[in-house]
């Protein structure tokens, strides 16, 4: 098992040293240069991705060219796009690295037969995507709420890291402002 | 067990009737008049709800006095605080019966206690809460990507009976629109 991923689970459950060995087959080593895309609409959706290295975008682009990005993936997160992969259907986003990236990644089918056979896998499973249901609805809030300068400071606050690593049209396009507002923002 | 939940559990996953009947007595009926207050920022939150009959809003007021609506529940949804639910903090939220409203309640250490006995029960809850969680990027994007006019129609296509039990004024609170935008679409 990976040190990264074995620590990472660590963080959230008890799991024995066979059966980390039990999971541990189930990821897969891979590594992507800097612009590659990992998803695109239409690609069908079997793989889940934890973030060794690098960092990714989830986005779509809208029918006037107008770039909407729904998440950055960094080190420890994990991506993919969850409504294709929990419906079997073709994804609606494309992912792509915004730097060199090495990820880990596990196909659909061993997920759902490690959930089957360890409980403590699911629970995992199950107490990650409580926190991503909690960070979107954070997002929804924040976006109906907040105005362009708090949710600037916001991801400033949460992220610092973000803004050393990505242009400011990018942080835009996560914060669904235009790039001329971003400017004008005391930032 | 209440028949409605057994229905909603059945769904999902494969529960036996002695499994079933391990479950019932954590849920316990509670009926609330229409404008009752479930929770209220600053409440302990302890509990998840089962909606079994009525209709009930998530929401805050900002500073201004707006109101911003991050969900609506009714029959067979659930609903709490979810990020003070698992932080073991308080509510963020205002949660108000919009009808008379019927639910069934479990606590926090009755449900992490289910998840710990039955690996069907948190299986259970690993399933409602990634569709949660896909709902939520969904609504990210459609505040982010689309305009009132395309959000109006998706939440009429969506709920079309949420249309018939709540005013417009709240339908733009959710849509995070103005009343005046709201009342210049074509709808």
């Amino acid at each position: 098992m990976h040190p990264a991923l074995r620590k990472h689970f660590e963080e959230l459950v008890k799991l024995t040293d066979a059966e980390y060995e039990h999971i541990a087959p189930c990821y897969h080593l891979k590594k992507f240069k800097k612009h590659s895309i990992l998803l695109q609409p239409g690609d069908v959706v079997n793989h889940e991705y934890f973030v060794l290295k690098g960092l990714l975008k989830t986005f779509t682009i809208d029918d006037s060219g107008k770039e909407h990005i729904l998440q950055f993936s960094m080190e420890n997160w994990w991506v993919s796009d969850y409504m294709a992969l929990h419906t079997n259907g073709k994804s609606s986003f494309i992912i792509q690295c915004l730097e060199d990236v090495e990820l880990l990644y596990i196909s659909f089918d061993d997920r759902q037969r490690l959930c089957d056979e360890l409980h403590q896998f699911e629970r995992f499973c199950r107490l990650k995507i409580t926190s991503g249901f909690v960070s979107m609805q954070k997002r929804v809030m924040a976006l109906m709420k907040n105005d362009a300068q708090s949710r600037y400071q916001q991801l400033l606050e949460q992220y610092p890291s973000l803004f050393q690593r990505v242009p400011k049209a990018m942080i835009a396009a996560y914060l669904g402002v235009s790039r001329e507002t971003l400017s004008r923002l005391h930032v």
